[in-house]
């Protein structure tokens, strides 16, 4: 397929469905234009091929859901209404084009359940396959929008679903160890394999928590030692954590045994998992109890800690700064 | 330097200089809040090592600014106002820190010749030296701004600057012809390597040729024999060129003589010069006649043909098609 005619079936799948009535000019001209709300909120994210994943691991789809996901999951952590997309492919001529287009049906899937637009793109060759996407978020009021400084001492320390999963996903799909070796149910190691490949932004549970009053928030892309972290230096405070206390996705255990590590450090540290780690005023788990609509749209929440006072760190009641510090790792 | 610390240099490099009052939240975030203006004019770029540079050819900052000042060139090619970058680098483990560094602060000059803050980035390592940059403008009206679709039978078709000058550049880097074959003096080598090398994008152009009540744009990044198709093909008329009337840069005729090429097809096919390719109404000679300030912030501004009734296409009135054909080429 010579590469105008790859561009315009790219452009087919990024005009299928619904769009937001927001685009006054899409893909087709120099450039995208979008009528605005007061605030953009705005993003971009690269996922590379051999570093953030492996081609021969995951399907052309779960490549562009993925890369997409976690580009929009920086929106969701910001409590901002979902925009638009624009994504820049970078394509070695190795790769099938029909493979090329599955990547962009899959990105634009996330787009659709989220009432996002990809308004634009670019298609590039590269000895190296490349995903780089910038997403925009729209907010009236500046003041809704929870950054990472935020966070007050007093504040609880919470997650969103659970985590772990996705770096038990990455061993499986790295064969270490094996589903069979860790003794997994088959459906178990595909949901593992599953937060690997095709993370989800939480937009819901961010909107919950905004009316929870969240004062700061993360999402956890390189595991919540390293993500909760950037809270207590963005905040100036010192966030403490009960490291036991980290919700752990089914099949985690089993596959932390076999590589021989402790299952709440590596929930801690595996990352990708793309929950939020967020702070919250104390009367937050009472107003929960008091809405269960509020409690139904956020799903899962864990409380994993406390805001307090001074300092600029993390620390956990039942681990030492040592234990964890093995398993960071600068991520790319 | 670790990953962590090449991040906050870079942060450095683009918290420097003067920012546009609009950004509420910069780098720091999970992403960037910027207050918005009517309408968010948005394009994605991506240059990458080995198939639109070399990085042995470019000093890493020329690298830096060709990959800003092509990403701008979209917006200016709209007519809109420059805001925001944001700004994605993959780069190999060989490259030296510093030259990231230099890159970084190659792209940062160029948006501060143009009030542009560049309010994010991601920086990844990738075994292929690779720039993506989205570009963000703002527009009060959006009809105002100045698509590819609204030329007009009777229009002129005009150009902005001169062409060929980064082909010819790009030959000399190339070495095929050296500059001594070619026998271009050294100061006009020097400006051609730079019309490569550090592409200028032509906002003050754009909205002198906005003030002229142009009905058409593109910014000639593939060669006008391309991009002026683009124009035809989005307005559903032709646009009848004169390929001698094409102004070309000093220095082209010698290296097209060296090629075996002729001037003005090489100048028509070679690309990259990021000038203006406009339609304006019959009555644009005269208002530029008349206001002088119009033309001193407009610079050089050559008409090249005529758009005429029906057809989807481009045509020139002194060289067939299969004449360009044989220069044009699917640029990546």
């Amino acid at each position: 397929m010579p590469e105008l005619e790859l561009i315009d079936a790219i452009g087919s799948i990024l005009r299928d469905g619904p769009t937001s009535g927001r685009i006054v000019r899409g893909p087709g001209d120099d450039a995208a234009v979008v009528r605005a709300r007061g605030y953009a909120v705005s993003s971009i994210d690269t996922l590379v091929d051999g570093v953030h994943f492996r081609s021969e691991q995951l399907r052309p789809a779960e490549i562009g859901c993925r890369a997409m996901a976690s580009a929009l999951s920086d929106l969701a952590a910001m409590a901002c209404d979902p925009g638009e997309a624009y994504i820049a492919l970078c394509l070695p001529a190795a790769v099938d084009p029909e493979d090329a287009l599955a990547l962009t049906r899959g990105a634009h899937a996330v787009c659709v359940r989220h009432g996002v637009t990809i308004a634009g793109g670019d298609v590039s060759s590269s000895e190296t396959l490349t995903v780089t996407i910038t997403v925009v978020g729209w907010s009236d009021d500046p003041g809704t929008l929870i950054g990472r400084d935020g966070a007050r001492p007093g504040d609880l320390v919470a997650v969103t679903g659970a985590l772990g999963g996705a770096g038990a996903g990455l061993a499986l799909l790295n064969g270490t160890p094996s589903a069979g070796a860790a003794g997994l149910h088959p459906a178990v190691a595909q949901r593992l394999r599953h937060r690997f490949a095709a993370p989800e932004p939480r937009f819901a549970a961010a909107r919950a928590l905004q009316r929870l009053g969240a004062t700061a928030m993360i999402d956890i892309s390189d595991g919540i030692a390293t993500d909760a972290r950037h809270l207590a230096h963005r905040s100036g405070v010192t966030l403490q954590l009960t490291l036991a206390d980290l919700p752990r996705d089914e099949g985690v255990d089993a596959v932390a045994a076999q590589l021989g590590a402790d299952p709440a450090v590596f929930a801690a540290t595996a990352g990708e998992d793309y929950e939020l780690c967020v702070c919250l005023p104390p009367a937050a788990p009472g107003q929960l109890a008091a809405e269960p609509q509020l409690r139904a749209a956020l799903g899962p929440l864990t409380q994993i800690g406390r805001v307090i006072d001074g300092g600029d760190e993390l620390s956990f009641t039942d681990a030492d700064a040592t234990t964890l510090a093995g398993f960071e790792h600068g991520r790319s």
